[in-house]
């Protein structure tokens, strides 16, 4: 998969080598020669990459990663931090900017196009969750969150595969204590997916050679031929100077690795940024899904709107078609709910609307639907119930209210509410769920015509 | 990246060769001995991919195929036909079948790697997009489209990028009459990329080679790091057995190839495919955009709800605060709406509020929010806007309801109706969007009690 790449360094030889290097394997190569022009081109050109010398008179590349993390047009871009010196505390600097990962000059080309290509592959799947996402936040349905707020959530726990006992224990010591989080320790291929199972991991660390002769790579490959794990962090470790397990790794799917002799400092900065990578996915993707729930969730009482139950009503009326059952459906009122509205206000009015619904899921079974339908309209879907069984259950709702006045917000006092009910019982060969629904509506007109607080039933021709 | 290949073959060998080779390279293999286990194991495994033998006795490759793509459960899932006759008329029939591409044997690993990484790299984009549809279908909020009406589909362009103009116009014309669409024959990579800027295409041809010494995989990958074109078809064209090519261009984010010189069937087939794989995929994109607009939007008059309103209150707001200005809402009720409903029937109660909502936006300006809170209140946000001309506005909706009568369905004739309002204007520093709401609500009280149809105002406190 092909990108734009900006390229950053104050030195033009390296700006055209890396440029000649990025054009060849046909990636689109923007440069800036300081941190101030890296800022802007960044904003305006919207690259798929930046690639940063850290060392720039003026501003230096920590700085400018920090600014383009810190800044929410650029903050999904990721970044390649360029170094001549390679130590520990500066690819730990580098990480605690923001940075994705590290590159040393000279360039390796193997270390290069592998790295790029896996940031890549991730920056085009952070490009379709941010889509949908925007979506949400222009709608008001995505809530942003601050990335404090991404640090400071619970996470599931650390999973280690090792190259033995002795260093998986040491291993899972240091990160339990200073990440204060969980770690497992596995022993085999095998016995890390199984353990996957019961305890989702958010992080893997896996070594490329495993205990009973196990394979690194083909664990970080099964990792990701699974769905439950294939949105966790991998963090693939390879002996020093192994490049080529390296690049295999990430191709196959690893979100980093690590070259072992390694200082803990820098394993521990890498998992932070990985699940912080992950965290910030999982909320794109858990906006989306909740900004789609709003859409069928009556904002005051949060029970289902009208939209959802008429799906629902084709689910429950194929089952009928299927057992050859028979269902209920029952339309609700309250009864003299305007002259609560006027008497006490619209809070007392929505209060009461509230404290009916919670009443009437106490009074249901898990299967049964309550959805309010608009105003003080109620509906509940019944599958598998006769007349007998949906006379009762209405007759038990009618009683959940009439029996305890509802107390009003602001200690207004309280008021007596009573709910009148219409039921039709159908199955298939009734005719549609609009058809059915109007048979409830005309059962309840019945019992208001006949007094209210009081359950009716549309009697089924069969 | 990994995955799940499911490997379909009647011969021994060949399935322990395929799986070999797959397995080298770190991916989970899963194998069938003929078509009814092929059919089972997809099902009950979910492969990420699947390699289908042609020739089987019973039931054989192009069969299995079809069946494949004929089962929501498994349509989604690539399919690489694996044929030892490698004919164009063969092609043409796999691509029909649903076939995504074709292998022949003996097997050319370059060739083989890079169509499973192309198709692996498809399918997981397709899996997060598929996500985020069934929880849009769960919720009833996406529709389920056969593939006929996705065939149907109006089309973008071809656009033809060739190695000669006489080359290039010929196949526009060949591909405009067979397929009825418009075609763009270009003659350098930087043309191809303007006019896609003018009229996006849905489909790319590309040749190895260009016009003016242009390079196809340059231009493949321009189109893939362009956020219009990074969902457009791209089908490559090289020089008879030129694998690396082809092989490089699939690396690049071509979505398919083809050998010159070719049969201008198995091309047509080879983009009708690719077609309906991109509608397919934007039908997904479509569903989740439109299943989250259905979260802010009142399903009875098809203008906002009261949640977005919320939301573009606090826009209101922050405008208000930028610009030191004032903006004006209005709460609007119907009068005596229950008597409209009690009178004619619900029915006629929602065409009466469909009417009104109709009238209410062409009486306001583009920038204004109309939304309806609920039953039979509505809310107007006019940003920008002193007293006096929300006033004006606020007597001109009340005149465009009280001055024609309103038409009921079913013949049932005409009723006057007519609406209160109430007005609060407020600059920053006047409290929350709730307070302000209030205060509309407020003076909506005062056009009630002074006896309905007419305006009041929340006198502003400054």
């Amino acid at each position: 998969m092909s990108g734009r790449v900006l390229v950053v360094d104050d030195v033009a030889t390296n700006r055209l080598l890396l440029r000649a290097k990025l054009s060849s394997a046909y990636y689109d190569v923007v440069v800036a020669e300081d941190g101030p022009k890296a800022l802007d081109l960044a904003r305006s050109e919207q690259p798929d990459m930046v690639m940063l010398d850290v060392m720039m008179p003026g501003m230096d590349g920590f700085a400018v990663c920090a600014r383009l993390k810190a800044d929410p047009e650029t903050a999904h871009i990721p970044v390649i931090m360029v170094t001549a010196l390679d130590t520990a505390e500066e690819r730990i600097r580098g990480l605690e900017a923001g940075a994705d990962d590290f590159l040393s000059k000279p360039f390796n080309d193997l270390a290069l196009f592998a790295r790029v290509r896996s940031l890549m592959r991730m920056k085009m799947m952070f490009d379709e969750l941010r889509l949908r996402d925007l979506t949400s936040r222009e709608l008001g349905l995505a809530e942003v969150m601050p990335d404090q707020d991404i640090e400071a959530e619970p996470s599931g726990p650390i999973l280690i595969a090792p190259p033995d006992a002795g260093r998986g224990g040491q291993l899972a010591a240091e990160l339990g204590a200073r990440l204060s989080i969980g770690t497992i320790v596995t022993s085999s291929e095998r016995e890390a997916l199984n353990l996957s199972r019961l305890e989702l991991p958010d992080c893997f660390i896996v070594h490329q050679t495993l205990m009973e002769g196990g394979d690194g790579l083909r664990l970080v490959s099964a990792l990701r031929a699974r769905p439950e794990t294939r949105q966790s962090a991998v963090i693939l470790v390879v002996e020093n100077g192994d490049v080529g397990t390296a690049a295999k790794g990430l191709d196959l799917g690893a979100s980093d690795y690590i070259e072992a002799p390694f200082d803990v400092n820098e394993l521990i900065a890498r998992i932070r940024s990985q699940l912080r990578r992950k965290r910030y996915s999982d909320r794109l993707r858990s906006n989306v899904r909740n900004g789609l729930k709003l859409a069928v969730i009556d904002p005051l009482t949060g029970i289902y709107n009208r939209r959802y139950a008429s799906q629902h009503m084709i689910r429950v009326m194929e089952r009928a078609r299927e057992t050859g059952g028979v269902f209920a459906v029952m339309m609700i009122d309250l009864d003299k709910f305007k002259s609560i509205n006027d008497r006490f206000g619209h809070d007392a009015g929505d209060a009461v609307l509230r404290e009916f619904s919670r009443r009437l899921q106490e009074n249901i079974r898990g299967v049964d639907l309550v959805a309010r339908f608009g105003g003080e309209e109620f509906f509940v879907a019944m599958p598998d119930v006769d007349a007998g069984a949906a006379g009762h259950a209405a007759e038990r709702i009618r009683r959940a209210i009439e029996d305890a006045p509802v107390r009003l917000p602001g200690g207004a006092g309280e008021v007596d509410v009573t709910v009148s009910i219409g039921v039709a019982v159908a199955g298939a060969g009734d005719g549609d769920a609009e058809a059915i629904i109007k048979r409830a509506d005309s059962a309840l007109y019945l019992s208001k015509e006949g007094g209210r607080n009081r359950v009716s039933f549309f009697a089924r021709a069969a």
